[in-house]
């Protein structure tokens, strides 16, 4: 079948276009490569989104699931590959199969920027880790690693601290950046050991983490033995699966105004994955309800040319 | 005192500015001329606000002022009329008494738009309401009639429809705008008349409401008895105070882009006040949320100056 709208990543902006276009009556079909949620669903807490006093990410996220989810959302697991459009149809190609629909609301977030340093990829899972919700929990009563200095990184150093023996913090800059709140919890933490002013320049080990070594500003370097280390240095688009459609910035986001339209009619973007000053769920969920109003409206129009 | 950053309006725009100053340790001025929760709050039932299934506009304010109290907010009931800047302070004057801030958030969102008639004013309250929610529930069983014909007006009718006898529906073009499903929900609703294509052009009654004359498309007109008419045709900003410090539009909002700065520096502006496409709690929150920050970050500026 053609669907109206295809909306590509199930995060808040993914799923807030799917509950406008649903209730507007359009059929929809969501594209969801990993599980539903994005990003903010590996957020221990989330405590600025208004109306939710304090809450888990994937509690968020599942609440929003369950409200599209009783509208009738049709989601496929499915990463998705190419993008074209051929006669006002889109062709969404992904690795298992294809879709087609007659608009489609690019919302891929972004993911985990690595630290960059050879081997990095070998130790992903054996020593080094994205993401301190979901495995944090290995290391309990251990002591652990954190690279970064901003929102994530503050929230990962309060959730490892928690379970952790020792947290040694490890930051690019000489102070931290982020919500003063989150910072000055940092701050007060009595097992959060913070080392500022440094970067990571290798890793070591083989078949598992044993040690990370960081440059100090006058160039001396330093070896850090440790056996995992949680990285939180910002994050990077994916959106090279639709560079013929859209015009990507140098990073890689897709070029985009508080409108959510790009280059090509019929398509949107919304979210982390479009060029933008903010990216909160707070302005995530506004992208999904501009986006999949656009895409309505679009509909409207091209419904008499059918 | 002079306060870090004060909001002027408490919807839900205002509200999340609040929240996202607060939890950056600003000291906050919230001021509200009426109650808290702005125009949401008028609306009985809120289905596409992510995360929170159905609720009612109020209760959704509600919620978002509770975490806004249990941080501290400093809330005060004042009408600004005027706004000024002097040696990077802000001069707030408000009806009661005058405040201080280093840096001003507008969000005082929109207003029930008028149907600019003779005599109207007069009848405010006395068979003219422009809130169903508010002033429904006095003609429980009884006949009433709605102008208007998008999304607000639609729930108005089904609100009304719920209570009332009969709903008798007014609209200027020959079809509906807003959402389907709302749309369907009207049209299917027995106890709803629908009359297309007609212009308000009367009202008649002295000390109440007795009938509201229309004007057809071909010129003819006819006169419709009624002791009651909610009016539901668009909302007007309030910005007038502003004009000095803000550009305003021809329409009087105050323009201004996603990143939602004006024309002064550490003046910023959120939610249905300023221009944009979209108007809807989702669009509100994420301007609050962007607001604040920007102020945030100006702060941080002026620190260093003072």
């Amino acid at each position: 079948m053609v669907y109206d709208i295809a909306i590509i990543g199930s995060g808040m902006a993914g799923m807030t276009a799917c509950l406008y276009a649903l209730r507007n009556n359009k059929s929809v079909l969501l594209l969801e490569k990993e599980s539903v949620g994005g990003q903010i669903a590996e957020s221990p807490r989330v405590e600025n989104y208004p109306t939710q006093k304090s809450i888990s990410g994937s509690e968020l996220a599942d609440k929003l699931f369950e409200q599209i989810d009783e509208l009738g959302v049709n989601l496929e697991v499915e990463k998705v590959v190419g993008l074209e459009k051929k006669d006002d149809i889109f062709d969404i190609k992904g690795e298992y199969a294809s879709y087609e629909a007659r608009s489609v609301i690019i919302a891929t977030g972004c993911k985990h920027r690595p630290l960059g340093l050879q081997g990095e990829d070998k130790l992903v899972g054996k020593g080094v880790y994205y993401c301190a919700l979901c495995d944090g929990p290995f290391f309990t009563g251990q002591e652990v690693s954190l690279i970064g200095d901003a929102n994530s990184a503050l929230q990962y150093a309060l959730l490892l601290s928690g379970m952790c023996k020792k947290v040694h913090m490890f930051t690019l800059f000489d102070h931290f950046f982020g919500e003063k709140t989150l910072q000055d919890a940092v701050k007060k933490a009595s097992n959060i050991e913070i080392t500022h002013s440094v970067k990571a320049v290798k890793l070591s080990g083989n078949d598992a983490l044993e040690s990370i070594t960081f440059e100090r500003e006058d160039g001396t370097t330093f070896e850090h033995k440790t056996k995992a280390v949680f990285v939180a240095i910002g994050q990077v688009p994916d959106n090279k699966a639709f560079e013929k459609l859209a015009e990507l910035d140098k990073a890689g986001y897709i070029v985009a105004g508080e409108d959510c339209t790009t280059k090509t009619a019929g398509l949107f973007v919304a979210g982390d994955c479009r060029t933008k000053a903010v990216r909160q769920v707070a302005t995530a969920i506004a992208d999904g309800a501009v986006a999949a109003m656009g895409a309505v409206s679009y509909l409207g129009q091209e419904g008499g040319k059918k």
